[in-house]
């Protein structure tokens, strides 16, 4: 962290001078900044809606008064007034967890996409930068975070690497995650994975969440169908949250167990629906929103953790109260102070919108600016790619693959049968197959008619250099190449491919591109997306990236594969802690079994 | 704070041996210390009340579960089991705000009190004992709250001296609060009294409430009758509660504004039944139970905030919501982890009754070890006054008056009307009258058959050396004199008397005893009450200083005197910042003038 580790001092923190501000504006002897007029206040303390009055005071409210308060002669006259006609002034909204990388943007971009929702804060669990570019990537974006119109706060990854099965980037041991959670925009030690070992009191987990303890942060969990006894070995620990219940039995455990319930909307995992029930406000403040990962597509439909507090006030939930759970419950449990109301001295992030149905924001303030207007982020407030600090060498030029020649990805036949991926439809789990291969010459070759075809994972970190080759089933891919550096978690270079020769051209045009996505086929790139950050994400914005996304999908299509997004489908193939068969720049991980395993099926 | 400041490690946190303890238990590997079998679980976080089994693991919580799992082959024999038969198993109470030093008592001697009682910990402001012995007496007082079986949390006093009309024992000024806040056991900064200065402004108030926020812990509020733009401005600072509502419009109003809101039920002040509409599910966290103020016959006779917990739900609060207030929202407020809930990680301070109508707690448990059963304290828990820590020279021989001569009290006439001091039963209001006095020989004197005593001021901290005499009425004294060193807030030694002579003994004997109350007539101490820390509380009992005051109010009434807990009325007869006329070691205090007056009336 250098320099800004011996100073900490994140803008986000509130002056003397702010708070003098505020208390004079309140007290009347200064002018507000700024006066919001004619508006109703979504209140999160008492649940209420009811005419007010806002008066900013720069970055901060000053006060929140009723109109006849507010008229009266103790108010100086504000500098700025703005009418807003019966509209409601909303905090803005808090994002409980994400992973800004699943949505391929950095945070400038996504915030871009979800500030003009009124979404003005995030809490990022920085997971996959932080496998390729560890500490330094951490630094790196922690610097980012500084200057966007919308607030982030980050979660310490707690598990990097993932698995002594794979190659990562980086790793972020016990000392790392002591100095990160020292900077006062880290609020706590990221979603503990590992949840098997905590339970099994493993000393590496718990300490992880004792250095959460002791710098007075939280230690966030992640404990899918955890229940019983396991849970509640798992909370003992001090673990404070969890995101993963995908059922009304399994959130109502979690939550009368002491658990922060996270109720999740991603792109992929939707649990809403089941948990709605939960979204009541007689669960106080024990439960908040959050999106975990979102797609680009979904991100620009449908929105970030707006997207919860409309879905769920469209199904009947309490209004404020699903405000609150976007607001200022989150806020409460990251231990955040000033945020997530629309009161005296918190910070003037809000959000205008005519109605909490609709959850369209009219307009956005960010530390009291207005940063945007009708699902617009005003010029002033985005800065343009040329105005952001460039990105540096830490999480630039990420994909250092080695030398490869064209025997790089041959198969030796081990004679007999061969262990195969099964990638499946719409889900991130696989199944293992055996089969025999189709072999020539001694060698497994892809037999693309059997849909049969090669996978690789290259270890692209310029540490091992090791490659695992193996056979995937479920693409459909008739020739060809695809192939990506979004490779959960170690995010080596993926390519699956109906030919060697493309796989490698792929490989090479993504050490290019310093990562990203590719098509190719005949030795020609088709489609394209650069994402030249840690290979994980790009500057550009939302709708570009989107539109690439559309464009490799369709250029998938046309070189015959028949899975549906099938570069999220590639990106999760070398992920070795969701069954069944999974392929790292190791080889074959066979995750039920906890190990390596080789090509050859057993027996 | 001398070694302990180096490395202020509290016995109230929490080991990483602990933790692991506990997870151990819960996930069955080793047997609970402790099966509590049989009852149900008053769940804060949900609001239900279900039978459940709750595993102990040393001082931890590691699990509560279904009866069915806890019976299940994974839970390894307890080490002790104990049959609940139904009872209901809640939270150990948090009183959320209190001056132990009303009580006349040490901590241990309140603990003895409470603890019983169902109430495990409390938030300590020791404004009291601060006013007279500074950084050195809240250290001591710091290190006297390891060993309870009660947990104390402390606020550092914010208005240590409270005005410059008088003369404190000591000051805590920005430097020392600072330093304060750096022990684990301080919570935060105390209530903010000089809220005028507040809402001014005050650049010394206002940094105080920035310390507090700079240490990630709580300023606290006090503003009684604060509203409109004014309460916007206190809170607009920073503060973050109150506990001086006395009307539903007016709690309704702070908690609006996002004060958290401190429901207090003392002896003098009783709220809570003012506020009880605003005690609430649907205020979710943001309502808290406190005492403030409680003499030691109302401490015996009512408890302490178990009261409140009483009496909400006998005028129809929700239960578990009532146990909230006095418990989880308190710890949340102040941001102590693993703090009241029943649930695993969390410290097991519990209380089981076998109603929450009556709550009448047949047994308690701090840190997982049977204190009390009952309604009295356990041996092994309770630290006889043998084996206490003795107190420390910062808070003994704190009565150091100045030499005194039978003309110390001498009141020279000034030649027409004088101003004397009205005090009025049951309130610490007092009223400024002019009258006459009477005179002789160029002296004025006491006359009780007028009802015209003197009252005198000492400096006892044994700084300056000054001296106030006044006048007073109310009283009703016909000979003798009372006198006590508590004299809110600079705590100097008030005398009233009918005798010159009298109250020159009574202060002899107070200097003594190194504190206290007298009764004296004659020459003759006909009553007493040692308070030999710092002249504001004792290491006896409760129930031995309860039969001392009534003592001591029995002479005063064999005295004459007709005023309902005279030494108490006494002890405010100094406070300068409660209208209207008040008498400090520097003389008369016009409080709403804000300053020093003469003893002669002006015209």
């Amino acid at each position: 962290m250098g320099a800004s580790r011996a100073q900490p001092r994140a803008s986000s923190q509130i002056g003397a001078d702010e708070v003098r501000y505020a208390v004079d504006v309140a007290a009347g002897r200064r002018p507000a900044s700024l006066l919001l007029r004619g508006g109703r206040v979504v209140n999160v303390f008492d649940g209420s809606l009811a005419p007010a009055e806002v008066a900013l005071a720069g970055r901060l409210i000053a006060s929140v008064t009723a109109a006849a308060d507010a008229a009266g002669a103790a108010a100086m006259a504000p500098e700025a007034v703005v009418e807003l006609e019966g509209a409601l002034i909303v905090p803005g909204l808090i994002d409980g967890h994400v992973h800004i990388e699943s949505s391929l943007v950095t945070p400038a971009a996504y915030a871009e996409g979800v500030v003009p929702r009124g979404v003005t804060g995030v809490v990022w669990d920085p997971h996959e930068i932080a496998n390729v570019a560890g500490m330094a990537g951490v630094e790196w974006l922690l610097e980012r975070c500084e200057s966007l119109p919308m607030e982030v706060w980050i979660t310490v990854p707690s598990s990097v690497p993932s698995t002594p099965f794979e190659t990562a980037g980086a790793e972020l041991g016990l000392a790392e995650i002591e100095a990160l959670l020292e900077h006062p925009r880290v609020v706590g030690v990221a979603e503990m994975m590992s949840f098997p070992a905590v339970v099994a009191g493993d000393e590496t987990e718990l300490s992880k969440v004792a250095l959460a303890e002791a710098a007075r942060k939280t230690a966030e969990g992640h404990a899918p169908e955890l229940a019983g006894r396991a849970l509640q070995a798992y909370l003992a620990s001090g673990i404070g949250s969890d995101h993963e219940s995908t059922t009304l039995t399994e959130g109502r455990e979690k939550l009368a167990a002491g658990a922060f319930l996270m109720v999740r909307e991603g792109s992929v995992t939707r649990d809403l629906q089941a948990l709605l029930p939960l979204v009541t406000p007689r669960h106080a403040d024990r439960v908040g929103f959050v999106t975990d990962d979102r797609l680009p597509h979904d991100l620009l439909d449908e929105g970030g953790v707006d997207c919860l507090v409309r879905r769920s006030i469209r199904a009947g939930a309490d209004p404020a109260y699903a405000v609150r759970c976007a607001s200022y419950n989150v806020a409460r449990h990251y231990g955040l102070r000033r945020r997530g109301a629309v009161a005296p001295g918190f910070v003037a992030d809000l959000a205008i919108v005519a109605d909490l149905q609709g959850f369209a924001a009219r307009a956005v303030y960010k530390d009291g600016r207005r940063v945007a207007e009708d699902g617009r982020l005003l010029r002033a407030a985005a800065a343009g790619p040329g105005e952001r600090p460039a990105p540096a060498g830490a999480v630039l030029g990420t994909v250092r693959l080695p030398a490869l020649d064209a025997t790089a990805l041959r198969l030796d036949d081990p004679g007999g049968p061969v262990r195969v991926i099964e990638a499946l439809p719409n889900q991130i789990l696989t199944r293992a197959l055996t089969l025999a291969p189709t072999v020539e010459g001694g060698r497994v070759l892809a037999d693309p008619a059997r849909d049969l075809l090669k996978l690789a994972c290259l270890e692209r970190h310029g540490r091992r250099g090791s490659v695992g080759v193996g056979l995937v089933t479920g693409f459909g891919l008739t020739r060809g190449a695809l192939a990506g550096t979004v490779g959960h978690d170690h995010h080596n270079l993926l390519a699956v491919g109906a030919d060697d020769g493309d796989m490698l051209t792929a490989a090479a045009r993504l050490q290019e591109l310093g990562g990203g996505f590719v098509a190719v086929a005949g030795g020609r790139v088709l489609a394209e997306l650069q994402l030249e950050i840690a290979g994980l994400v790009t500057d550009a914005p939302l709708d570009r990236v989107e539109s690439a996304m559309r464009a490799l999908d369709a250029a998938a299509r046309e070189l015959g594969v028949t899975l549906p997004a099938p570069f999220m489908a590639l990106s999760f193939l070398g992920l070795p802690v969701i069954p069944e068969l999974r392929l790292t720049d190791l080889g074959l991980v066979d995750v039920l079994a906890g190990g390596i395993v080789p090509f050859a099926a057993e027996g």
